[in-house]
């Protein structure tokens, strides 16, 4: 049986909470956030223990892993600190918004050889793995683009954003996570933005709708649309195009009903509304991967070298944004500016 | 160059006139209506000559074969004219409304030889006839359960459908000769009707739904649902079932266009509205099977046993209809019976 | 908390368990199997208790609910033994073979008010639960015609089938009930059967593939489809037609994921191979249902006269099938006879 | 009737030489093509007249429009002769492959107020203006992204392509048209490329694959796929994505046939296979424009103006290949520079 420690008991925290909850070998041991209320809630719930500070929490001998769902700027202190107790880990996206402090934070734990894994819960979709397996195998001979279409039902509030880091650091952070699962590294990126949704974003200094091109280490282009607001649901997309054939991932439906009336024929029903239910069985295998990990002592993936490159290329498209340059990646100059 | 007389340029006369005019190797020769408006707009329209009467068309050397698009009981009559006058027909369903009166008709021009062909467009539908090909070639195995749906859009006027001979004799006709297309010869038929479309439906002593069960001599279970009103258009499909696999034909829109919004996603248009649009390709491979046929000498497919059999399976039917039970086909003394 | 005893661990057994244990209120207090290596599988893995004997689980005072998953036989006599001890029930369908041994078996009980509940798990799908609602509501304006395409992926071995009461008692009788779902009482019935899969179902006595006909008291018409083998996988499907449009429920894939390649387009993955797969969602909300029922004191649906109704129509279907006529439900003279 | 000359009768030429055999008000009058057994062939299948020389054509008063789908660098002196004589024009993409000698021609004719349509067939494609005429009747809110993706089933040979003036001037300026006909006026251009197809296209410094970003003047942000290579043939699609909604053209099939086996389910056969067969009722209707205006004496649209503007659009994307930056368009710098 693993232990878990939840530091955070926001919306993305109680999906963690869920899975721990429902995997035959997982169990809740700890839960802390500075709000209480949330806190008791995920408590009550789950029927486990509030932490009344987060070291009761981490330094717990019996607690085999730490869950990082706090708010951003807390993630480095929190994850430095679990791996000293000699947790294993699992750290919601981004690690951090500044890529310094990320590197930073990697110094100072590398000698501890930490077993910490990025929540990067697509590459756990099914049906992205199964595309990503299938690719791999050569399903599709080469693969030559790569297309993927990620768009929100609808923008979080002005104070959300005004502390998410902006939509590359924020939102498409996971398409870039995405793209390396399918591209290994990426060599250069480019970014068009957009405001066409809502105002306070744009007095923000944020965009809320992109294109961004990437041409992979390997060759293969790709491409990321996204938006804040999709009014049919959580887009959530991807093509993966090759010399033999394309293997594609549609939006998926609650039900199977389709309808036809007078005025239209075979429509379908909304799509899974947001991250909550088209990605819960992901967040599932997630977890299922990191219990796997520690049990078998391996290393889980994504880790956070991951972590760390997705947002490298969240701030070179955010450095294209404002040059309306391609940025290339990964260059000794770069990573020595950067580091 | 196939010289066509056309007699009857009513809706369905049109569609073959049509059919004639874009076909590189036919000419429309003369065509014949007793209402004068009908056939002068026939003539202007595709350049060609009104007949005074059916034989000045019907005996001109110069013409090769017969279209016969009138009225179902000037059907008979005219088949035998064209037949004597040593010309191809093409004969729309059904031959008669009364099985004896076409046994008769047979009887009188089986001498001859004719080359008959019967109007049974389905069967050149491109959808249809590659599924009952790829069966054939023994692509799901062997044929199991064949499902045929086919609903009107809305239901013809009392008029027409007074003289209409019934639903099977006039609309399930075609889904008995497609379901022939797939099974040979039916062993027996049952047949479930309703009223629920319009009350002058049921004044006419008419049915304007069913479900009919049949079972080919091959042991193939049949099914079709009719029903004379389709709010969302012309609802045309089919499913083969084998053993190896299923092939199945969905509607037809007129784009490719979907549509998602705040109630519903992926939304196709309105289908192909009815058998003019959804089968206009069938009607110009039919009318291209037959001129082929001149010129080769062969003899057509569907013929006029297969307008023949198509028939006697809507009496068969409308006697299941009457007693509630299965009835059997082709034993000696049914056909004798009939015939 | 609602506390369960469990009969019966076989695969049904165990998808039962299944729903319990991740209930959060309901709690699995006893199993019992008359093989014991079954009860004990399901005892430890849902850290449960095995039962020596029936009565031990059902008489135990703090047991509120019976799950009777045992083999069909056993059904009549346990569920009389569980509502006499004042559990509420879960019966398995069928309740038993014999039409005449369920009416007596209401007989016994009919006094005591009994909460029985039939497992008729299909009206919990979410896909034809939103279909029936839709109807229901009158999203389709007047139901005229219901299709139900029901086919397993393979046959059952020949011990299982030769115990089973035929394709009508065991593998119909869920179409027979999701008809009556929309149609409520049928009144009238007619089959075609075949022997088309497995010579050893032909040498029981037994058809494997069918086709139903049902009219409606509400004069809808309905139509099933059944297969006992399937090589794509478990083909569930509905068609809902009215007046005013259609709802139609498809089948189901695992992932979202489409292929294309040089020799075919938007290939979808296999279906969800089999019940426990497809129908996981609607066995939760089936127990789910029953929790509510008897927490709010109420009678749950689908009940007893519903499992004995979808027997009575499979016997209707048997001897339609064996008269080749349609067979009348639901008059007087019927049920004197029957009960 | 109108009559038309035809000069080219290579692939293209054909298409439209039969768009003029269909259509009831249009007459082919001349043929020309420099391989004389390309005209006397599509002189012999359409019953018509060889031009000995172009002016023969050009110049006959009866003529009253000029196809040009010869090769491109004969196209800016035929649309001038043609011009001159008076004649409406249908000029095949692109008008040349050097922006200054499409300036120079217009203006050369520009006074001449001349009515000249431009062969961007894709705008009459019944699926593509469904959903421009449904995106500017507002049918999805305000547009925010397009995206278009275009991939031809197999590369050009390598003698085609050296002449093609490169991807961009060849392939994309179809999809540059596209995307000025739902956007207007374009700001701004970025593109990426890739070889990755054939080794024969890299040797001709052009590439075969790319992603293309464009930012229309009204803010809306559009995207581009193109491929020299599909395999599972013409990948024509796109998606017009609004505040309100989502509308989207697939790949359209030649049958509504799907398949279901023991590997896959609901597989559909290969996509209408290239531009002939995608586009042919988009070449009719094209010509049908072209008549209709001719006939009401009104400017055809897509004009001189948009072959020049798609033009402009592919040199832009030219030089933001090579630079990687966003390349501004429509600045009267630029056109000054150009023109």
């Amino acid at each position: 049986m693993i232990h878990f420690a939840l530091l955070g008991c926001g919306r993305i925290g109680r999906v963690h909470a869920d899975s721990i909850d429902v995997h035959p070998r997982a169990e809740l041991a700890w839960v802390y956030d500075p709000i209480e209320s949330a806190a008791s809630e995920v408590a009550e719930r789950y029927g486990t223990t509030i932490a009344p500070v987060v070291d009761v929490a981490i330094d717990d001998p019996s607690v085999d892993a730490v869950v990082i769902a706090s708010a951003t700027p807390t993630h480095v202190d929190l994850l430095s600190r679990a791996v000293r107790a000699g947790k294993a880990v699992l750290c919601e996206k981004p690690i951090d918004l500044e890529l310094a402090r990320v590197d930073r934070c990697w110094t100072d734990i590398a000698a501890l050889n930490p077993m910490v894994m990025l929540g990067f819960n697509r590459r756990f979709d099914p049906s992205f793995r199964e595309v990503r397996d299938r690719v791999a195998a050569g399903g599709i001979g080469r693969l030559e683009q790569l297309t993927i279409v990620s768009r929100d039902p609808a923008p979080a509030s002005r104070d959300y954003l005004a502390a998410s880091g902006g939509l590359f650091r924020d939102m498409t952070i996971h398409d870039f996570d995405l793209a390396r699962f399918f591209l290994g590294e990426v060599a250069e990126v480019y970014a068009m933005g957009s405001n066409l949704v809502a105002d306070y974003i744009a007095e923000l200094g944020d965009i809320d709708g992109a294109v961004v091109v990437m041409r992979g280490a390997n060759g293969v282009l790709c491409q990321i649309t996204n938006s804040r607001r999709s009014v049919f649901g959580y887009d959530q997309r991807l093509e993966a195009f090759g010399s033999a054939g394309m293997l594609s991932v549609g939006n998926q439906h609650p039900t199977s009903v389709r309808s036809s009336n007078a005025t239209h024929t075979e429509a379908a029903p909304e799509y899974l509304n947001f991250f909550l239910d088209r990605y819960t069985p992901a967040y599932r295998a997630e977890l299922d991967h990191l219990i796997t990990a520690i049990e078998q002592g391996s290393q889980p993936s994504p880790g956070f070298a991951d972590g760390r490159e997705a947002l490298a290329l969240a701030d070179a498209a955010l450095e294209s944004l404002q040059t309306g340059r391609t940025v290339p990646l990964g260059s000794p100059a770069r990573r020595e500016t950067e580091v």
